[in-house]
């Protein structure tokens, strides 16, 4: 059995081979070659703990995650991803799940900005700086030759060792623009990330700041949570989901399903948009619009690749 | 993160430290201060991945074990028990999950046998020996003087390696006989254990060999499995079951109360048993009867004295 901690699965792979890896899940996804039961939760008063078991061609991975909101000198989300053979049912890896969360959602960005960014795209802006907001970051710098990244945060006093943590990750040219309002961050950008824990829209109401970008959603993984405000669905006559549980899951596509500002048929699966191989163009008087809420065969599919890529370069801790 | 592999379990804790944990269990399963969901299932042809996780007062444990039943070079059951911290979320033990599952299925018989056998009862029975039956025979051992052991197996060259492996946990004084007939593996015990997979009863239906024994019954997890025959259940005027969900889960409890050979009040839950204190005596004329089906609890509570065991003694794998 593998152990697999967080600097061994950097050494095994790169950002880029972690959004090909979330391309390929997509093509499973659409292909239905996979079994994923709905996850199980365990309530503990305010914390959970999150188990996510998932089928693919390969393996039987289960991603077991502990939320603990209130956690001060711990981090909110902890936990692993243990692989088990489909041949013999032994675990072959254990895998550190925050990690795995983190590049996997990253790479979900990632692959977006793949498939739905103009070319030269190069002005992205961060809003919300926690843990997601960094990988993010460092999968939209491997796929687009971003110049400037606009960071913004409800609580500022957290930008400058966030800077400091994404400096480690990306090229030095980079410029890294700390700002206080959000306005400012998302002016010039040509994509803009959300990565709160918000209850009601983060962005603006202003289609002058947000007409023609490219604008990914990943808060909003309960159907109380938005992002997004109204404005955006009359700006974008497309919103692409990493996964049909979008719908009911977030409240950034609940609500306006709801309230009737976006008809069902404008939603669409990335699986569809990847296996079609389809041209994106962006005009300019639009914007795309981008919500993932994940699932466990995004975390199964990376953590297969991960484990394949150990074992060829010899990395992590043998178990007995 | 402690990781425990077998050897650094059976480093950590005794067979009498694990039947007291199995007491504490029961004491913890009476009181209800535990939360224990439904366990999940993830299908694969015949193969199947369990998950159980279930809350104590210390923490949150999660038993993941694959029930592969066409393995052969690989064990049936294979997994781990991940112990993870009520008060942070955070992983604090990965422990050997079928040796887990071995040794605490083996102290609830343990259990069974102090709290239900006669003080000076010396003659075992062991049958089926398999994984379980090793650990039955050791746990009997811890509770009972016993001098001899009577081994059967449907498949007899099985025998012989399991007798050798048997020697290496007990005293050297305690006879090993290695019997070809069930008949020959009963007749003089004074406690016999089922340990196998059957669907239909092992034990003959033969009042003369079974009156005035504590049996103990181990397989028949599942309503088409049956180990007991039904004279057993004249014999025995009381059934002891170590969780309520036997009621459901087991044909050696289900099937009796359909056919109404037992009536649904002499079905008496072992932790009321433990906690009320109360002696048993054998009247000469009656046998005892005791099924268990086992539960996450028992693997739980079992798995936090091991790993506070682990930390005392310095034994274990330390994971960052």
């Amino acid at each position: 059995m593998l152990f697999l901690n967080e600097s061994a699965i950097k050494e095994a792979v790169s950002m880029k081979q972690v959004i090909h890896a979330i391309d390929n899940a997509y093509k499973l996804y659409g292909s239905g070659a996979f079994h994923m039961p709905t996850r199980m939760q365990l309530q503990d008063e305010t914390n959970t703990l999150l188990l996510m078991p998932c089928l693919t061609n390969e393996s039987i991975g289960t991603k077991l995650i502990t939320s603990f909101p209130n956690n001060t000198s711990h981090p909110t989300l902890q936990g692993l991803v243990i692989l088990t053979s489909r041949e013999t049912g032994e675990c072959q890896a254990l895998l550190d799940g925050s990690f795995i969360t983190g590049i996997r959602t990253g790479a979900i960005g990632g692959s977006a900005i793949r498939h739905l960014a103009n070319v030269d795209d190069n002005k992205l802006a961060i809003i919300g700086t926690g843990v997601q907001g960094l990988y993010q970051a460092i999968a939209a710098c491997t796929e687009r030759p971003i110049k400037d990244i606009y960071l913004y945060n409800r609580t500022t006093d957290k930008l400058p060792a966030f800077s400091e943590k994404l400096k480690a990750w990306i090229p030095a040219n980079i410029h890294i623009h700390m700002t206080s309002t959000i306005e400012e961050a998302i002016t010039f950008a040509h994509i803009i990330i959300c990565s709160t824990t918000s209850n009601s829209p983060v962005l603006p109401n202003d289609p002058d700041l947000l007409t023609n970008k490219l604008i990914i959603g990943i808060g909003s993984f309960q159907p109380t949570m938005r992002e997004f405000p109204e404005v955006l669905y009359q700006l974008a006559d497309r919103l692409y989901i990493d996964t049909e549980d979008a719908i009911i899951e977030s409240g950034d596509v609940q609500y306006p399903l709801e309230k009737g500002y976006l008809p069902k048929d404008s939603i669409i699966s990335m699986s569809k948009l990847v296996m079609s191989n389809e041209e994106v163009s962006r005009s300019p008087d639009k914007s795309i619009l981008f919500k993932s809420t994940g699932m466990a065969l995004f975390d199964v599919v990376v953590s297969q690749l991960v484990y394949r890529q150990a074992l060829k370069k010899g990395v992590g801790q043998q178990l007995t």
